[in-house]
């Protein structure tokens, strides 16, 4: 039995990612938190902090990288979800059992010492769902 | 100084909210906590639990709502964010002092007792994005 815990960030991906950090820091009242790039996914990611929950910037490092895509496709905006449970592989062994389509099936490390994985948008009406277990080399808010 | 207390919610827009409906229960692992219908914006939403957080499905009830306008624009998927504040008027005026761009000048009645304004999505990186204060007639998670 899978359970979310909550909402842990929701990802946008932008097309300026310097005016964006502007907008956010105006928008949360304070600067980001991390700043990191995922070189093998082309992507420049910049944390926010709203309470416990994140605001994940996306901007596009390479023409080929999966936010680029989404950038030409849909002109930016809220790219995924990304939801906290306790054991990532239990979740996905769990959503595996019910059918649930996965475009991962094992986790993977994600920023912050967190473990991640993706449901396929086909198990969540359309929308990138992303699960997200943090680790004891992670940051717990 | 408006501070962003956390995510209290995603919106999802979806074209078979029934479909949607069952998705989710599968998702979250469990069924729907809250169900109502806005006839004044031709929403229908049904609302879930992750943690702390919400889930809130939306369906279109009128052709001519901003959902259905939405759906056929974008196909559904993500809709908006919502951030909880302690208040939402202090909030409203911080941004308006800022420059950012509102829809809301006041706040209004939302789901569940909640007090809600949206503003802009030029204000906010092509995100719709909700301010929402619990008050006390509210269900606080």
């Amino acid at each position: 039995m899978a359970t979310l815990e909550g909402i842990d960030h929701v990802g946008i991906a932008v097309a300026d990612l310097a005016a964006a950090v502007e907008a956010y820091t105006r928008l949360c009242g304070g600067g980001p938190v991390h700043r990191s790039v995922i070189a093998a996914d082309g992507v420049e990611v910049v944390i926010f902090e709203a309470g416990a929950q994140r605001i994940e910037l996306l901007g596009a490092r390479r023409a080929d990288s999966a936010i680029s895509r989404f950038l030409v496709r849909r002109g930016g905006g809220l790219h995924h979800v990304a939801y906290r449970v306790s054991d990532v592989q239990a979740a996905l062994d769990h959503y595996s059992w019910m059918g649930l389509r996965l475009i991962d099936t094992r986790p993977r490390p994600g920023a912050e010492g967190r473990l991640v994985a993706f449901l396929h948008p086909g198990a969540a009406e359309g929308v990138l769902s992303e699960l997200c277990q943090l680790t004891s080399g992670g940051v717990s808010p």
